[in-house]
């Protein structure tokens, strides 16, 4: 810095929320708060004034609102609401506060009894000053002020009244732009609608709707199946690939390296002569059947989400057109994908990297903005870590700027910081590692990082219960009871969550003992389901999505407070909003019956330790009167794995 | 980032280390080592590599040193050396390992049994690419290699055999540039010389060292005590402002607001028809006098150190010549000091937002490089809070850049915010709230914030156990055993620390009860002292300075750590360094005799619990051998307040 350019008056720094310190954008939803907090300080002992400064997408003009400064010393906190979607911008700006320092001043050379006459000399020339800045009646007023403060025949007390004139401040402050201000660097703010934070997922395959065994489903048979769907409560539905299947080396049932005649294939072998990740599988329908899905859909307050999974069968139609975007050998052959020394025949990545580099990533683009002209506003990515990560940064801002109200959904299972960066680069969504979770110390320490600062600023986690490539042990072995423990957690611990169909109906056998994956998986054949079969979980499902809509205390993701339990077995956690306590107590243990004393945390709950206090069950009923903190709880997995509780006080 | 521009490969988040995430620079002192740490990481299943990069002061050339890959997912570390004294650069690069991944996938290819062929011919072409980038025999030995790989008709155990060439890396990798960097941000590193961070002060009134009572001392009067000084093992004098006095206003002893005829007024008043910030009091000598005491101390192996005070007397040159650098009132008359309702009517401010600010830094600026060009290479700058932050980030700049070897001394009694930027935006050392904290929580509350990071980036503590403004009660109060506590804390937590003179004679009469301010304070006056005077402390003095100067662990900052005490009276303390082992043990009750069971860390000390091992007291003499972990220690104040023990293992 060099004096000939205007150095900043006042110090601005550790601005929060912040991402990487600003590299990446905070995220928010509609409707919500951006409190923020700056430390802001000046040398010597004038007073500063500081203001939060914020641009909404598209308008032209900053708005701001005011910054205090209350408790911790130098730190200054303010916050303002977002009533749009899209990508904001905000910082802090603070300046010197000249006259509030003269007033304050005054006041204490006032009490200490000494001649202030010089000083109201001082202060008038001041206000005169501003009021060449102002217009009417404001000006008027504070040219009076400043004329009877500077008065040496005009009595003391009146000229002391005029400077302390408690209007005064906001007349002059009101209308003027600050001088000497200082700015901050500014931070992006990601703007989602509200569903982007709060959502129940249900992932089906459309070939597997039809009600005859055997018969390839379609868009139409999957949409008679969503009034059913939108009656157990669910906001999302999500369809692996609907695009056309490869033939070459397309796979077998049970993940066979080789098809019989007749195999369906799996749906992520995108591409053949029917066209690539624009078209629709024949056997599906037309893209106007697709279209007719998703308004049917939205009729019931439903919302079809496609999978965007970056990579072609060898019969892909731009294999043809484009062989540079591929991995090309030596031969001249294309190279599929590998992790060697696996091998995944079907399927050809994309070189990111390619010479043609633009074009490619351009096309890739344009699949997103085709699928979103037709209405589509939810992706579900399919493994965003395997294509580069400046990709997904250029891509999701480019759909992001035309459409801001799409929500996508990072289905990326790897190392956490991996994970992380995708989400901070702007993924609205990501998978977790919640299927894996299923001890109670796993779910506390996992939990606690998902929901609490830096994570909730930027990462959103959807908690699967399963997907067609997760059926964790715990299922497999748990039976009936283990379904109903994990949908219960899966419901209450994160505002978005998600079941893949087949869930509900307890499906829990896997191709061979040791893996996660199911036998006769859906993802290389047709599957057809009798959803109403016994032993079903569909009014667990049901109530449970209403309870979510029912209480707010589920609906957010900060709010999660882990609560002691002398059995470890048994997990309670409270989930609160404003006038909305709830506590979750779940038996993890889907074999046994436990008992446990939990610790409420009354004294959070603002209950005293002797008032009786009403506690009903949200799940079946129940409802209890209970007196002080500690608890006894039983649950019988045979009968109930959980209770969720609502807490009020009586009367 | 639009496609067109060419995006980052790799991603590079949380560089370590930085202080506001790059918004300043990191401290080091010359000889020092940077240790860089950065989550490196990229999509796919792909190797990375990645380098950390500096950049020497006025150096052409980046350059640098490889990061590695150990415990942690993605995080990488690496570390260089800095050699000399100025503003260092560094960042991290990283880039696709192209040819590692293409071994590394070789090696999982051969190990299952698959058929490589297609892969040794991609590889050839590989390295057949890097060959044209090479020179010489390496190029000619690539050459080959590539040859033997791509020959269809050699054995596949010898085209294997030159594909994992085992000195293949190094040669590709060592001359070749790696292709598709991405480069980090780039983060700012001061580098200081080693006085910085490790040295003893010494502050002394210059016309106090006559040795005959009511005459004014000289620069030639200060040079006659430097070998006694030197005796004591310090390393830095700090004189108070050594320029002509202003008559205006001029303060009595202890602080009259009128000053009898023959008070010599305060040093910090600066300014008189004499001269102002570039002259010397004449009653101290001439300029070529201080510069025979500069020269004088510098044979001593002393540094004399200047107080920097923005601020003038009503007659200091500048009032006369630039009335425009100070405030004026509506009357003409210029405005002195206030903190309302307290006035300092002997100094007037400088305005540093005034009309004509750039002319004023300047005046400013050149004020040190004034005293810089006369040897001067350490400031103790007076009250800096008091001037705007942004001048400091300038000025300190403008002198480093021409002075590499400048050490500047923030002397800055404000809330911590204020305090920490001051040291972030470029001053090499600050004071410290130490005087204040006296009982073992405090100390040990602290100190663990002063040596851990984020402060040990950026901030170096320099204890002074009193200045002229703060005598603390528990000197007031605690007699000759808390002013040898006090100088051993300083002394052994701190590798900066500081007496003020009078110190190590006890001096601990307060103007009036409850005040921190010296009776009859040498601010104000002359004071003449017999330096022998009985109960001195000067042996403690030099020894403790000997101490540090043998023991590495006294020197840095950061190798701090708290023991357990049984009593918490006594404070215990483990300082360490590569074969240097120490623990203090100090009795913060100046009155009473305490005694506590100590419980030495041996496990950190690499001492086994059944194994003697030697404790040496360095202020006593005294022996002793120990064994395990809890020790029995007693302290009497009247014979000794606090042990250092060097622990060493026996034979």
């Amino acid at each position: 810095m060099s004096p000939a350019t205007e150095p900043p008056r006042v110090v601005i720094e550790e601005i929060t929320p912040a991402v990487d310190g600003g590299r990446y954008p905070v995220k928010l939803t509609v409707g919500g708060t951006l409190d923020v907090g700056a430390n802001v300080f000046r040398d010597g002992h004038d007073l500063v004034a500081a203001r939060v400064i914020f641009l909404a997408p598209g308008e032209p003009q900053w708005r701001s609102a005011p910054l205090t400064y209350k408790f911790e010393p130098d730190r200054w906190y303010g916050s303002f609401r977002v009533e749009q979607a899209g990508r904001w911008h905000y910082g802090v700006e603070a300046w010197p506060d000249h006259f509030g320092t003269w007033r304050s001043e005054l006041q204490k050379r006032v009490q200490a009894g000494q001649d202030v006459r010089s000083e109201l000399l001082v202060g008038a020339l001041l206000l005169e000053r501003y009021a060449t800045l102002l217009r009417g009646d404001v000006a008027r007023h504070v040219r009076e002020l400043a004329k009877t403060m500077a008065d040496d025949d005009a009595p003391l007390d009146a000229r002391l009244r005029a400077a302390l004139d408690e209007n005064l401040l906001a007349e002059v402050y009101g209308p003027l732009e600050p001088a000497d201000l200082t700015r901050s660097p500014l931070f992006e703010l990601v703007v989602d609608r509200p569903e982007a934070s709060f959502a129940a997922w249900y992932e089906l395959f459309p070939r597997s709707q039809s009600t005859k065994p055997g018969v390839h489903g379609t868009f139409l048979d999957t949409a008679r199946r969503l009034p059913e769907i939108a009656a157990l409560g669910f906001d999302v539905i999500y369809l692996p690939p609907i695009h056309p299947i490869g033939e070459t080396h397309r796979k077998g049932r049970n993940n066979a390296p080789v098809a019989e005649p007749g195999d369906v294939g799996s749906p992520w072998g995108i591409g053949s002569s029917a066209g690539g990740h624009t078209a629709v599988h024949p056997d599906l329908g037309t893209l106007a059947d697709f279209e007719h899905l998703v308004a049917s859909a939205r009729d019931l307050g439903l919302e079809i989400a496609l999978d965007y999974a970056l990579q072609c069968s060898p019969d892909h139609p731009w294999v043809k057109e484009h062989p540079e975007w591929f991995f090309v050998r030596p031969d001249g052959s294309i190279r599929y994908a590998e992790n060697p020394p696996k091998k995944y025949e079907d399927i050809y990545p994309l070189n990111f990297w390619c010479k043609d580099r633009e074009a490619m990533w351009n096309a890739c683009r344009d699949v997103l903005l085709f699928w979103a002209e037709r209405g589509v506003r939810t992706f579900r990515v399919d493994n965003p870590h395997t294509k580069p990560f400046a990709f997904w940064e250029w891509v999701l801002r480019e759909v992001h700027t035309r459409y801001p109200d799409v929500v996508f959904l990072s289905e990326s299972f790897t190392r956490p910081n991996r994970m992380k960066a995708l989400a901070k680069l702007g993924f609205n969504q990501s998978y977790t590692y919640f299927t894996w979770k299923n001890t109670a110390w796993e779910l506390r320490d996992y939990f606690r990082e998902l929901t609490t600062p830096p994570m909730t600023l930027y990462y959103r986690p959807n908690c699967f219960t399963n997907t067609p490539d997760i059926l964790h042990e715990y299922l497999q072995h748990g039976g009936r009871p283990a379904f109903r423990v994990r949908l219960v957690l899966a419901a209450t611990l994160a505002p978005l969550y998600g079941i893949y169909s087949g869930f509900e109906l307890c499906e829990g056998t896997p191709v061979r003992p040791g893996s996660e994956e199911y036998i006769d998986s859906e993802k290389y054949q047709l599957v057809t389901r009798d959803y109403n079969g016994p032993g079903n979980i569909k009014q667990d499902v049901a109530r449970l999505n209403r309870i979510r809509r029912e209480n707010a205390a589920l609906q957010t993701l900060p709010n999660l407070e882990f609560v002691q339990s002398d059995f470890d077995g048994i997990l309670a956690y409270r989930r609160y909003a404003p006038g909305n306590e709830l506590l979750v107590v779940v038996n993890l243990d889907p074999h046994l019956m436990h008992e446990t004393v939990i610790d409420v945390p009354l004294d959070r709950m603002g209950i005293s330790e002797q008032e009786p206090y009403e506690v009903f069950d949200l799940l079946s009923g129940g409802r209890y009167t209970w007196r002080g903190r500690r608890n006894y709880v039983k649950l019988d997995p045979s009968e109930r794995v959980a209770h969720v509780f609502r807490i009020t006080r009586r009367g």
